[in-house]
């Protein structure tokens, strides 16, 4: 019967509006806003509807959510550490400078300390972007390029760290030469003894 | 008129209570819930009380967020920029991990995102901050323990960023190891030629 209902093309276009509804909702007024009432209201989708797809308000959020985030930053894999990491950072700085999801981080982040169940979402998402600087430092320390005793968790942290202040906190821009400046501490911090 | 009711007691009971009314409201269900009613109903002060001394839902929100966050972190005045800079990224830990500042610090920039008006009130309170690791980057310039080409702006980014995205982010301990692996790395990116 979901086979059946997934083929269904009124059924897709339902499960579209809903989904673009929860999205629009989330960017305008943050998550509290995202209520059934208000997704309902603002897809035009019966309730049942709505319920046979998505049984709680978390499963909803959490759809929601993977359709908005972006996929994890792409890897480099020729040229050296230092090409690599460059275009690590620039490629978050984009990201965050231009996707939606960069916006809604704070929203999220919020209810991921009141609602311990929806807080185990943002470490599954998070990994499968941490991935990609771990990959970069373990071959670069292998290789001799960066230190071996790079620790990974405190490397994303130096590295996301900065990007996400500037994007979230500070407000202020994201440009070339603040990159190349995240990047050159990077390399002078885990350049080889 | 205002320098009789500041004096009068009953008066700074209902401010202290309208006060603590908003900061809980914030830290147990974020900002969004912070409504004039809900203060009302916590706090059991009058509308015409409250509205005497908070025109606005925007004036009430700031007072409550001045009595809330805490005070410009310590520099230490002597010792090397080592024992300065090691000193500040265990203070900042500190503060970040036990004050509850940090919890509603996502709430804020939520809000901030969507009321530029509000959004002003962050870059003021950030400032404040912001000048204390300023002076110790600049003075440890000046005697050459730093570069002298260190820009503030980038290294505030560099020292407050890690640590913010271990609190807020990837919910990760800011721990001794952490903050010494955070100094470490600023002070290798910025000793001098």
């Amino acid at each position: 019967m979901s086979g059946q209902q997934s083929r269904d093309p009124r059924v897709e276009r339902s499960r579209t509006a809903v989904l673009a509804a929860v999205v629009e909702l989330l960017r305008e007024r943050g998550l509290p806003s995202v209520t059934i009432e208000a997704v309902l209201s603002r897809s035009g989708v019966s309730r049942a509807t709505l319920y046979r797809h998505w049984p709680t308000r978390r499963a909803l959020l959490i759809d929601g959510l993977n359709r908005l985030m972006p996929p994890p930053l792409e890897v480099l894999d020729r040229g050296t550490v230092e090409e690599q990491l460059r275009f690590f950072v620039d490629s978050l700085a984009k990201q965050l400078s231009a996707h939606p999801w960069a916006t809604v981080l704070p929203t999220l982040l919020d209810e991921a300390r009141r609602d311990p169940e929806f807080a185990t979402f943002m470490p599954a998402f998070l990994d499968a972007r941490r991935s990609t600087l771990r990959t970069v430092t373990a071959n670069a320390a292998r290789r001799g390029e960066l230190r071996d005793d790079i620790d990974s968790a405190v490397a994303i942290a130096q590295i996301s760290g900065p990007l996400l202040y500037r994007r979230l906190v500070s407000d202020e821009p994201l440009d070339e030469y603040f990159c190349d400046q995240v990047a050159t501490g990077f390399l002078a911090t885990y350049r080889p003894m």
